[in-house]
């Protein structure tokens, strides 16, 4: 399998599963209406696990754009590959959030709620004030990739065996750190399925939420960036 | 012990975890009465992990007959043993809803709704739609194959140290893709049951919902095709 | 540590968690008030892995007498080892039964239901029936116990390593065959802390349900002899 | 990394996700609101799971007073570095607990509950009564120790494959002895983010119930003692 196929397909599973438990949680009418907070960070634990599992030993299992932009500026990985990357990560959240909408179709089309619509492709502030969102996302990547980086010995390419503790990592963060925006920490987790809201036929949809979509992609970018700093600044 | 009884004895305990949980959450006056999603979803990986600890170095642990059909269309797997093993699945699975049966008699007989007393047993779509159904059924068990094709390397038997990855990966598809139908995946599993319930002596029992009981019989077996074509797809 | 020490030991660090759970839950004012089947579940779950980790390597981490005399029936342990067992068992039991009082002991006194008082200590049926009650703790001995022999080898001691697999057997066990008696499955576990309910000065606490006591016992005896039976028809 | 950097970033790796599931828990307007005890208690699994995997190989992981004294006291660990140690795990303890405000920093605003802000910062009795809490306290410690001599072989440093099974010691601890403390088990966890509550300019924050704060403190250090004091015992 190539690279580009392991990160696309990486992270479409990645989304079936989150935004999936998502759908099975806020949408109406569902087995798992209403299951709570638990519920949802289970999911996007195994989701997590199950991505890096199957992809790990071929990409690397990065699946987060932010990942491969903080390991691009520490060093440990080519700038060149980084278009082919984000790409594959952008087309693949995409992908997954398509058959999240092909699944619960049906839930989304009894739902009348059109911010729990929203809220099964992307993420959304509990509070909205940008500054303050962009901090909590910035934040909670910080401590997300600074796991990463303690895990994988700097490298933060994920290999199969990785899968467990990194899964452990992201439901850790989002119990704790999840709180005020739904930890996106992840901009093409965000933003894939974000344009994918926009783009398909969903009943009584509503915005996307345009103006809010530049937090859930900057904040983990300087979040991973400043996490790759003080890992160095750390380890000397 | 034969291959044949490790498929029976596996899939009779994976059922009884399994089926167990449910007519635990859903039946009343039960300890776990109303335990939710996620009492539901840790049961049935928990019931996956210990039926394939349990038979994965006898059998190779397919319980499932999806499983077992994917294989044989791969390959990888000898047709003339197929029978054998969908056999020992279907009886294993309606041994195991007869020992939920006998766990739980009074319970059933203290329930006053058909329609918690059937789901004890098999599968039903939140919202009925034949078709979406089928869909829905086709892509959580197409995701599960090719997660599990990924987990055994293509090779689909499972040995003892698979059991946890399998089961957390079966929990993942459960909280992801479960909301609209309570992933059967599994032909046998959905089936067995059902014989069951329009066998067994329960009181107030109601219909056995025949008219859907094609659907997690027909929609895991194209789903699982699927994924073995997408994986040989991918791996080359 | 000699082997009496360690049976005790680890059955008393089994009840403090597992029945120190039940007191959160269950009994009013606490911070786990209310938690729920899950809350109960993981509890015992982590108390198993808890105790055997710490106790495996050296008394082979039984902590229950239905396993002890299962061995014994099996020809895997000789019978004049099993009194030392039981009575290791049975006093460790006791022992942590008397912490989880003494830890809990305002919540008991701030409780006015008797029967959840008694919940903190040993199981009862939620639906009264005795024999119906026996087969239940029968079934769910049995599957425990084969479980058991299978992850063991059919030597059913336990090393620390054996002590994850153990515990999430136990939680699906509970998970999927405790709703109608609260799953003993093991003699030591109900027999001593209904002794200490009989025993300690608990405010308003009501009887110790005799009556009842015998179930218990019994059937996880019952169950634990057909496992082997059942095991020993399966390997040959 | 040197060892007081690691003690400093683990434990307020260790607070930054323990304290936060606490925040997201109990302040209004978060995901996680009302999200119970099961969520509370995986959360800090999680923490100890993540901070120990991270710095086990430099520092040994104590991240704890608790357990830096116990060593101490039972030989293992040299005394001349216990002031070093205990001033890291205060001072991580209090940036940790800075992050939290920092993260749920509307969600503190939009709480008119002073107990509940409070309790994102340190514990406190369900009960009053400061002899009993401290008693709750030994005891919960001092199965924590105890647990964490056997895991380690009474050396008590951890390296990162010990992270798991601490991890669901914690977990267990919490569930089966939390109930009536919320279970400190260590001196920093409690003191750190306590002093934070005083120095940070929280809207209607309330007091800080520096009248209870030495029972998380002293609890534990008796509790810790004691274990090691029952451990050699055990051992010889």
């Amino acid at each position: 399998m190539s690279i580009f196929l392991a990160e696309l397909i990486g992270t479409a599973v990645l989304i079936i599963i989150g935004n999936g438990v998502v759908a099975n949680v806020v949408l109406p009418k569902t087995k798992g209406h209403g299951g709570g907070l638990l519920a949802i960070c289970f999911g996007w634990a195994l989701a997590v696990f199950i991505a890096v599992y199957m992809t790990g030993s071929v990409s690397g299992a990065h699946l987060n754009s932010a990942v491969t932009i903080a390991l691009a500026v520490a060093g440990k990985f080519s700038w060149s590959d980084v278009p082919l990357y984000l790409t594959a990560q952008l087309l693949g959240a995409m992908l997954g959030a398509f058959f999240v909408w092909l699944t619960y179709r049906q839930h989304f089309d009894a739902s009348e709620d059109a911010s729990m619509k929203l809220a099964s492709f992307c993420t959304g502030p509990s509070i909205s004030n940008p500054l303050q969102n962009l901090l909590t996302e910035t934040i909670a990547t910080a401590v997300f990739i600074l796991g990463v980086l303690f895990i994988t010995k700097a490298d933060a390419s994920l290999g199969s065996l990785d899968a467990l503790p990194v899964a452990l990592l992201v439901m850790g963060i989002g119990l704790g750190l999840g709180g005020p925006t739904g930890w996106a920490i992840n901009p093409a987790r965000d933003l894939g399925p974000r344009i994918m809201h926009a783009l398909l036929p969903i009943k009584n949809k509503g915005g996307s939420n345009w103006s809010y979509s530049w937090v859930p992609v900057l904040g983990p970018v300087i979040g991973a960036c400043l996490a790759v700093f003080v890992y160095q600044l750390l380890m000397g």
